[in-house]
């Protein structure tokens, strides 16, 4: 059973609208080897997993998986925050922008020039499950063989492609936004790495100085040397409510990625920052409630209420 | 952020495997009115929510499918134990099971005749990400308008959809452990579509006698109206864990599915039951581990942390 | 613009339901050589047409193209016909099958073992979009090149593959509610086979010996013998409200498939039978209109008509 | 069975050729809530209708289903005619143009900057059968649950999302030929939306102020105001050619658009206009018919004339 | 540039036909871990080869790639050959056989009932680029990151999983036909993955006991257990027809199987068996060539060389 | 069974990176009609080949195919050509291109922009298995009916299509290293519809004039020019290597193109030219081995000699 706080796992920092780099980071949600899949093959390992001796395995996948999920809400949101308001940026004429074809007004042009015109026209400036060549996510990426070596060592190559390509779309965006997600993810999937490499290594294997891949300089990116001096790429979290998962069996130890640090599995998860709710887009059609809405909203709960305090009595106050 | 308890939703009653069960099952994980449909419809939905007064509503969509992923490991878990050890049922020859091939023996020729030959084949008698005619889960279809009105319709639907598919499958298969899965699912579809209704209420539809879809009678489903005595159909979990949820404001007042019941939004969840690990598939060439893989990797680990030791001093014990 | 009448193009035998038999035509509705594609196919080969000169092969497509929409409904409608109540043939149990899973029962199980679970799961005993494997039809399938030798060549191939496709049908099942549209569509393919191998010989192509393919003798089919007797694979209708069709400047002369027939494009349609309405089916949750819901339809009309006569006086009649 | 007559349903007014325009457009014709959608969705309904008590409601979807084939056909026509001939346009060097690539020129190089180099490589300026995204057109965004409720409240939810999106094609572009066909198609889809609140009306909801789904202002549109002023969205033609339809049992009384107006559903059809024929495409090797074709075509059909008649005496004239 | 011999690659046993065996093959020919995948995969890891430095790694691709094109050829030809005559199998009545649908006969009833019914609606009896669920193969499936090890350690985990695959295939079937080949694929992919786990201990990793994947136990596996003794498993061809290949740097040393073997890359290929054709399949009207048109081949070449000795004189002999 | 020489089918030209010309060549290779279609469609087709009297024919589909794997060799490559290095091309800033986001800086930027962001994010400036709109190859693509006829006509109408696309693709670059290409397989192309049209004619057909679709002027394509002079349309290769080919009996007589020359099946392969290997490219982390690895696998190579040494004595000479 799984649960849920208001708080991303990491903060996203504030820049300029990027559509472009919104598309590109697109990749790491809804792509072959992005979040929304490591989230599910790893779910699916779980639920699917064989042998009740190997409990620290599952629970190592189960962990994993779980932190997937809030990094697929990381993303996602910084996808969001990276389309909204995107028609106004760069110079692009901003008076029409809240009135809906004002007049036979074109706020949205912009779409017509953009990685993914779906973003404005399918989507309302908000992120979308499919990667960035446009392609929907698909059932067939997720991987689960059931041979509990085979499953790790596809696993560690998902990380290692899943770094891979956040490296390769950090070189391709400065946006302070797309870049604050990326490095985090890019450290994050470090520390996955480790822990397949690890798990492998309990079977028997040396990597000796294979890892991690790819091979990178964190001199070259200072968002993500500023996460590894903090030893993120070394911890694991649990996620798990009640202290019984077993992962810190195997997530222990000298780390694979031979840079002198020690495993870490003894903190239960990030503190993570608060989350907030975007503004309404009305040249997307896109309100959340108009204040006539509002209105109508609390009449009609009011009026129920009436309704069920007349019948039952009052409804106890919530107690979570 | 996401957190987990490894304890199951609902209960998964025992019964023989059944393959034809587990396939039908397929629909109500990956198909495209399944639990993964949902969960990522409303995952998205809450990231891409527009609207700061609208918090009531993104709260609800967070809640709902947070409890949708909780769904999607109940019913995984389900299929997975509906087809765990079926090579041996209904009279099938069981000696060579757990030799996989033992001197050219067909052990799984029991994949040749059922559902889907992938459940033997690319899984391990396992859950899959597909439908129940085979397709792969696809990202094409989440549904997410960023129009408050018309997600909240398209919900509506997609609960009442579901539940009506999940209706026809209780009709396909008197499998206990398929039942009991099943069950729990139409009636939490039956308060997410009460959820929904209730939210267009909210904003001056009138609904009379329309609802729930499909109109059913619960002394047909004797598994069904156990849980409707419950009033289960009626309750709508926060799932959060600090009591930030607003999702109470809509989730209150008299239940749109006229079966006189008032709603009630003040449990944070419901208590579940443990889960277990599924035992060892030898035919599957699926082992967990091997005695001698455990030998090793107890003594790799002994070997690891005395090498810790010497170097950092003895790991901190885990605090979760 | 197009028309409709409450008419299907052919006649559907009836017999007894048989799902498999419904299954196997589906290749003949939503497969890659299906109705649905040719469909498609020649209605975005007429919308896209270049060249105002080649407007006989514009409007033999056109017509060819309009007729195909008749077929869809024609096997779309067969396919329905032969799964509607199947779950009671062959001695299935037939008691429980109004009352849908009254006291626990399984009135579905067919669905386990039959072609396409989606039959009766996703639809309710009804045709869907999707060939006899399951596949859902692609738009990727549409030819249109734009160069017209190339279409008319893809065109000839694509009629003779849809007539060995529906020739394999044909020896699969002896039902003869799917026969006699079998029949039908095989020997219609054949006109169309005719009318694009003709439109090539006005671009200079001799087929001599080649056509039909494939090769049948009629004497094997009898319900293709009968429809061949009548010349139906010798006629091209227009289905041309205002006569401006000019098809009638190629399908003429001499037939290409060497019967000994000529082409006669000199109709507009044919007279086709009157369209029925399926029953209600309740154990598939899909009843048209139950009494009350008929009580109430009727009420409201009445009272809506009140309304509005107040406000305009009477609606006029309906002319149509 | 279906009949056609070689008129537009509505004008497509002239303007420049605008590829990126009609890339756009394809949304609308090739796209999830597109026309194609529609048009196969309410087929498929109206072929696998239950419960002949209900036989206005298949004959509401049957009338609009009919519709859409046009809506296909008038959208497809808009994008062919957005992308002829715009190799040529703003400003791009247009002698080369006739002549495919004389001398090695590159009279398609626009292509490779274009929203779907398809257009330009896999047809000849042409529409094509997939979305905006350049996905292909799929089987699977058709719904037909065989539940009546539910099959209504998607068509609803449908209509709405296809004029959300069409409001956001309408914000991306001020090109006339593509605004004359949105602003139509607008329109229209709100009378579709008009056309199932009233089926859910009868079936007992009161939708109050929720429609119509988008909310707009006719002000910001002007080709919509003009459409709405003429009161396009309250009529519902049935397009069926021999009076049987009784959709105007439903199609009646007060819109529930709240538009004051009374809906009417008298009309057959509306009078559209003539249809015409693209010119050739030289640079896309996409000849209708070269001069020499012509004359050995003319040379043909009279020698084939003279063989029949020699055979059979005069082919009869033909009489539609 | 590539050639081909008239010669299989390794000899297919005899049987029955089989159709429930051929579809679980096609797992192994168009599945996501079959040989159309790996042989596409590795020749595009081939040709976007980067750094002349790792030519032995190159060429290593390079030669398993092309035995992959043979391997290909091989379980297409043993899928065709399981279901070549089919349709007679069993006891299945075999009269009207080569007489398709004689007198309204139904010779190919039994596709109602198999795996895949396109094996004999789409196909004639043959093998289709689908996998054993009925998946068209998908370009999506071929990995190449141009990260070698990265690449290396993908190729790895692909041909165990391979392996797995076709060791449960073998535990479905006792077919000799799907045996023979399934043996031979199962020792060829341990070959690769001793090729590419090499690799990756040239860069550094120790693989211990972890190999082979899956674990199995020869004596198990009859038909294996042959080709094991003539130490298959440790052979690497080249398939070079210059001796350019430097793959044998690679492919040499201990097996990282622990079999005890020596790795051996000095021969450039097998020397396989030859080829055959299939006989007609009347019933599918899929004739190679009938009497009368081979008759009419006859005569026209007789006339075309007249022509063209006429013109050119003497065409010289072939010299190939 | 198959083999490879170390050399491409014909020369790349050399000319600057061009990425958008690149992606158009896509078409070219994933394409529904490219190269990877061909090579699959000819090589089921001769799996499945039924009939042994039509040997000639089964060889000519044998021996296209054959070279059809050489051309997806060709193109790609050429693909990847266009690629290396593009990050550079047209004034892009050079300097950090080597150093992976050194200091944070952006070297693939240029992805943002392009065709396809896949060739610089899942790939690493290489071919992908796509087309020119990024749709993923599909084994639905291959087209193989069993029935001879409908094949070649199929295969002929593939071939033309494919030329079509080629010469629409040459009108839209003027690259030297795209047009190198897009020539030879343009007039390759040509050589196999003149192949097909052999083998149809061989059945009764006379084409006429029709041939070649789509008719061009020779003198618009300097570079297709060249290789017509030479008369490479009019040859067909074996690529047999023992002789056994009889495509030589249909491939003869006079060219069905009225070009006036005759066809010649004489020769058993083109010379072709030596292939390379591409650079390494840092910016994308796709390092072919970087020196410690060179130095660390030399090590490793000269250890494990030694070993094998002791155990068995020197590995003999590779003799191939």
């Amino acid at each position: 059973m799984f649960f849920h706080v208001q708080r991303m796992i990491n903060e996203i920092v504030s820049d300029e609208p990027d559509p472009a780099a919104a598309n590109a980071l697109q990749e790491g949600l809804g792509g072959q080897f992005g979040e929304m899949r490591t989230m599910m093959q790893y779910l699916f390992q779980a639920m699917n997993f064989r042998g009740p001796d190997g409990k620290p395995y599952r629970d190592l996948l189960q962990g994993i998986g779980t932190e997937e999920i809030s990094h697929v809400e990381l993303i996602g949101t910084t996808i969001s925050r990276l389309l909204d308001g995107s028609p106004q940026y760069q110079g692009k004429p901003t008076d029409p922008l809240d009135k809906p074809g004002a007049g036979g007004a074109t706020p949205l042009s912009i779409a017509l020039d953009e990685g993914n015109i779906h973003h404005y026209l399918v989507g309302a400036q908000g992120a979308l499950p499919v990667d960035a060549a446009g392609n929907p996510w698909s059932g067939s990426y997720v991987y689960n063989s059931g041979n509990l070596p085979l499953d790790l060592l596809y696993n560690l190559m998902l990380e290692s492609t899943g770094r891979l390509q956040k490296c390769r779309i950090y070189e391709m965006t400065a946006n302070a936004t797309a870049r604050s997600t990326i490095a985090y993810l890019i450290v994050r999937d470090q520390a996955h790495e480790n822990a397949y490499a690890k798990a492998l290594e309990s079977l028997g294997v040396k990597w000796n100085t294979l890892l991690p891949i790819p091979k990178t300089d964190a001199a070259s990116f200072p968002e993500v040397k500023r996460l590894l001096d903090l030893g993120l790429q070394s911890k694991q979290y649990t996620f798990d409510l009640t202290g019984q998962s077993e992962a810190g069996k195997i997530f222990q130890g000298m780390s694979p990625s031979n840079d002198g640090t020690t495993l870490d599995a003894s903190e239960q998860a990030p503190e993570g920052v608060p989350s907030t709710i975007a503004p309404e887009r009305r040249e997307e059609f896109a309100p959340g409630l108009d204040p006539e809405l509002l209105e109508l909203i609390q009449a009609t709960a009011e009026m129920e209420m009436a309704d069920v305090d007349a019948l039952f009595g009052p409804v106890p106050p919530r107690s979570s």
